[in-house]
């Protein structure tokens, strides 16, 4: 009997099948764990999956695996072997066009391939097959990417109001708490290594959290994420802490009112770049355009940056169920930045926020 | 002027060249982040690194680390622009062929380079070059292996100290704890997933920690590392909850002796199945031989497994100055499950543990 996990997995597989159709493949190897995962729900770190024209599947994983393959995929009968791509290749009907993710495939991997690749079967580079189904999401996706954005959110809420975001203790304290309080929350890990960027770091925007003790009047920026089942969340929130200095105050307010816009902007068929855009214009009438020095925002879902992506010369416009981070900056060398920054998903209303937390001016 | 710190990457490029000299392979260009900082100290997560046969190089990365890679390549000059390994690969002399790392370049990062590749220059993919240099640690990571390794000792002696470590506490609970203290002790973040497996779930040796909480009588297996500065660290130990059963008396035993065993057998020269075969054997002999369901161990570095790997049929053997783990384990499914692993450089005379901390039958 077919459960809802299946049949999600199978719509999922259906949607690659009719897009191999186009391009005349008759079978799609997947290699990359993250794509395995996502037409298949199998999690483990090693495994290869063929997606035949027909909607026939077969899955292959080694032996550490038995148990979990039988459980995560009951719809597809799986192979225990050491070389699971290799195995699966080595069975596809003469003839056949099989296409690989050239995008993840390294040349190594492909040499081993060809070696066991049946004499009249052709193996055929694919690129942004699977980034443009991933593109949008599920409900299921939506729910898990939701829950993720649920730890951080409550991790953050939970730090602040047991009075540990304050001068006094090192930007590392801090982080390791916050994600100490995501772990318990339920999360695998963090989705990346949580900046805490205070005083003058934090017009660093690729900082990460080191041992500088936070003083009244920094500015801080917490830019951090949950990975949980697979899934990801990324916000970011900039504070004052002790006292907002004019400068704060001023570029808090400036970088505040281009996240709304920005987020106001993310409706089906906007263009990426101009949502950018939108973001940047208010940023630079403020003077500080070349303060902002990165692009607006990405997409996330099983990977913490993946398409699409809001960026001065992006294409392609959104669509209904895509999410997007939306994240300007300011950041004034030694004096420090703020960044704001939340993820939304694409609805055919109003873009709706999954990282629900205060944006407007904190003194802690 | 040189500092030691330059002197050390120019040892490692000077080792690559050699043994590129033996391929008739004019320049490398390295693009694997983890290749690009061993050999020039870049820890960006973008860049790319042409080691020409003379030994002059190049490094390139994008405008995000213009200042970082300043101040930790200051013997090359950067290239900053938006397509590193591009821009690197069009600027190569006419005639030349120029390797790239096969295990790490994907197929499409290859049609890239293709594209802009100067038509008298050749693109040779190599394998294992790299990895081999890697085998062999130099004083410096050496000194960061051990200090990543005394981060998690660290943190385990402090979570025992606490009693954090008992009953009533959830896997969850116990990992986070650890996580949080290797990040207070330094650790960007773990090395991997941290295993907290109790009870029957130490039977499973790739399960990571859960809901299930701790019970007097438990095995708890304990699998965790501290990644420092690029660095990795990884042990296991199995801790006895209230009082030792019988059953897990006994299995503690046959494993601690295997393990014993294994180190003492982790010398120059010794064959890396002959390793494994130390370890297998004792617990063949104690009639476990079907519950130790892995390997015997693996190297450790910038990556947390790395070569060399002491399999039944591993080929090769040790050298001094390589690392090693040595985890055997007996897994009796719905029982429960014995790990214990270190990890040692291998020295002229006894291998060095440098994940001290005791291993006799501990009950908690």
């Amino acid at each position: 009997m077919m459960g809802f996990a299946d049949s999600r997995f199978l719509t999922r597989r259906r949607k690659l099948s009719a897009e191999l159709a186009g391009q005349r493949i008759d079978s799609f190897l997947l290699t990359h764990p993250v794509n395995v995962r996502y037409f298949s729900g199998f999690s483990g770190s090693n495994g290869a999956l063929l997606v035949n024209k027909d909607l026939s599947a077969k899955i292959a994983t080694d032996g550490r695996y038995t148990m979990q393959i039988a459980a995560e995929v009951p719809d597809i009968e799986a192979e225990i072997v050491s070389t699971p791509a290799e195995t699966l290749i080595a069975g596809v009907a003469d003839g056949w066009r099989v296409g690989f993710d050239a995008a993840h495939m390294t040349v190594d991997g492909l040499n081993r391939l060809q070696k066991v690749c049946p004499e009249g079967v052709t193996l055929v580079p694919v690129t942004g097959v699977v980034e443009d189904i991933r593109l949008i999401k599920d409900g299921f996706e939506i729910r898990r990417l939701t829950e993720a954005a649920d730890i951080a959110v409550g991790a953050l809420t939970a730090l602040i109001d047991a009075g540990e975001l304050r001068a006094g203790r090192t930007e590392r304290e801090i982080a390791a708490d916050l994600e100490y309080r995501m772990r318990l929350g339920g999360a695998e890990r963090p989705s990346f290594d949580t900046i805490v960027a205070s005083g003058p770091n934090s017009a660093l925007p690729h900082y990460s959290a080191g041992d500088r003790v936070l003083e009244d009047g920094d500015l801080v920026t917490i830019d951090f994420g949950a990975h949980y089942r697979g899934f990801n969340s990324d916000m970011t929130r900039t504070f004052c802490i002790g006292h907002a200095t004019d400068f704060a105050a001023e570029i808090y307010g400036v970088v505040l009112d281009a996240q709304l816009a920005g987020v106001k902007a993310a409706t089906p068929g906007r263009g990426l770049a101009d949502v950018d855009k939108h973001c940047r214009d208010i940023i630079a009438d403020a003077g500080y355009g070349e303060h902002f020095v990165h692009s607006t925002g990405h997409g996330i879902g099983l990977d913490v940056h993946e398409a699409p992506y809001a960026r001065a010369k992006g294409v392609g416009t959104l669509e209904e169920n895509m999410t997007l981070t939306v994240e300007p900056g300011i950041y004034v060398p030694d004096k420090g930045g703020v960044r704001i920054e939340d993820t939304v998903v694409i609805t055919s209303g109003a873009p709706r926020i999954i990282t629900e937390f205060p944006k407007e001016l904190t003194v802690i």
